[in-house]
């Protein structure tokens, strides 16, 4: 199932979506006020879920919004998880972190909730003084049942589904400030969409593959069987202290291919796109600017 | 003004304290549904506030509560901001970010909302498997006004008011994981409280002392004088791409004196207390273990 949340009579709404993401059925407000109270009630609602749902409308004709519009915390996200990319970052002279090309543990930082911003939209780059905005395109796990001291083996069964998110990144900001987070964190800064696809219908994600493309030109190609530490790995580490709750995001970091991977770096410019896409999940598309 | 979060009748419920913090009186819930409410909407209600309180009930009596129970999003966190801190976090083998002693612009990290606990709740330390906890007291900023692109020279009017907090940190996962979200994060590491001060009756707040004590060992003693990115400075920082919301949250950093400094480290283990104390706020008192 594709879940996504749209402008509707005025007001964020969820509904359900084709797999081509041509039409979608608003769902009753009482039975999904918002996507991360559907999640923590799937389970009961998922039965009767498209019987509720109303008359599809084309959703060409609807404003899509980010299918978690506003996380209930910051956005969990992984750095240097692909081999890589991690040699890329190593050698770009941007990594403010110990400067081992591969991390002996997952590194995770945070983006705020009011990074996100929906497909479609733009991507403000010019609140980056520095003018330094790359793209970072990530397969994002969205948890469905919370927990703490998640093992490996039972992770699986805590995902709720998947979305894709573009970590966009102030690569001089990333690197002044040493932590990552001023550089992650600006306003519109976190790209996430279309839609998020529920995980019975992709029992296996390293069959999910991403690309990611600006103005058509493809930048990044990666599977997800390449991550360094896969995503059941990333769930324990998280989980080992962090109670995971309904409608988390973990972004579990992005391939080879950003911007500052060329030489001279490739920064996004204003009238960019940036496309990125994961099998079954759907097209995250923004302007630049 | 000191305003309280504790609970009365079974909820979270908003109150205002008297200076010695020995009596409460509750808000009704119409006036201030919760702290962050009555911080976006203080403007309009402040002159009636006091008017509209309960009876006092003894703070003894009842159950205190961090100010702000659940931050709206992740708390914002400022690392080696004190010049004999960032010496000994330097000095210590710890120290995963880059290597200079004082840093170039402010290191900024977040701790998950599901970190806070209030005053008099105990420190989960034993979910901190690497047996490394430590302690931060730190002087807390409270957002009133929210905004972006915030200049110093505005940023105390978009200040309402001040709070503790303890940035409890596991010191070998800091390490570990480079990027210090997730030696930092754990459930429960980050005691706040006991009240927030209002800005209007500390007007400078360079004039605060903080210390700290681990069962009444004195560690941490140091003026808000000696930041080094004063309070104005992190409001314009934050604030230059993150829009900054009621509520928001700035720690903004440890003073020298923390156990990693000691040579051994001294970590805190089950059965201490951890007292942290600033001029005109208050205690933060938190068992461990």
């Amino acid at each position: 199932m594709h879940l996504v949340t749209f402008l509707h009579e005025g007001r964020a709404t969820v509904g359900i979506a084709d797999q081509a993401l041509t039409q979608v059925s608003p769902l009753p407000r009482d039975v999904a006020p918002d996507m991360i109270a559907l999640i923590a009630n799937f389970d009961s609602l998922k039965g009767t879920l498209t019987a509720s749902a109303g008359a599809p409308l084309p959703i060409a004709s609807v404003e899509l919004l980010a299918p978690i519009p506003r996380p209930a915390r910051n956005v969990f996200c992984v750095g240097k998880n692909y081999h890589e990319h991690a040699k890329e970052f190593a050698g770009s002279g941007f990594d403010s972190s110990a400067k081992e090309v591969v991390p002996e543990a997952p590194v995770i930082f945070t983006k705020p909730s009011s990074t996100v911003i929906g497909s479609g939209k733009s991507i403000p780059n010019y609140l980056d003084p520095t003018d330094s905005t790359d793209y970072e395109g990530e397969l994002t796990v969205v948890i469905g049942l919370g927990g703490r001291g998640i093992k490996k083996q039972d992770a699986l069964a805590h995902v709720f589904g998947y979305t894709i998110i573009n970590d966009v990144t102030a690569r001089t900001l990333q690197h002044k400030h040493r932590q990552w987070f001023i550089g992650k964190g600006i306003d519109g800064f976190c790209p996430m969409g279309p839609a998020i696809l529920t995980a019975d219908e992709m029992p296996d994600p390293t069959k999910m593959r991403l690309t990611t493309s600006v103005n058509g030109e493809r930048r990044q190609d990666a599977s997800v069987t390449d991550l360094i530490f896969d995503i059941p790995t990333l769930i324990e580490t998280l989980s080992a202290g962090i109670t995971l709750e309904p409608g988390d995001l973990i972004a579990t970091g992005t391939p080879a291919g950003v911007g500052l991977g060329f030489t001279p770096p490739r920064f996004l410019k204003k009238g960019d796109v940036v496309t990125i896409e994961v099998s079954g999940i759907g097209k995250l598309e923004n302007p630049v600017g």
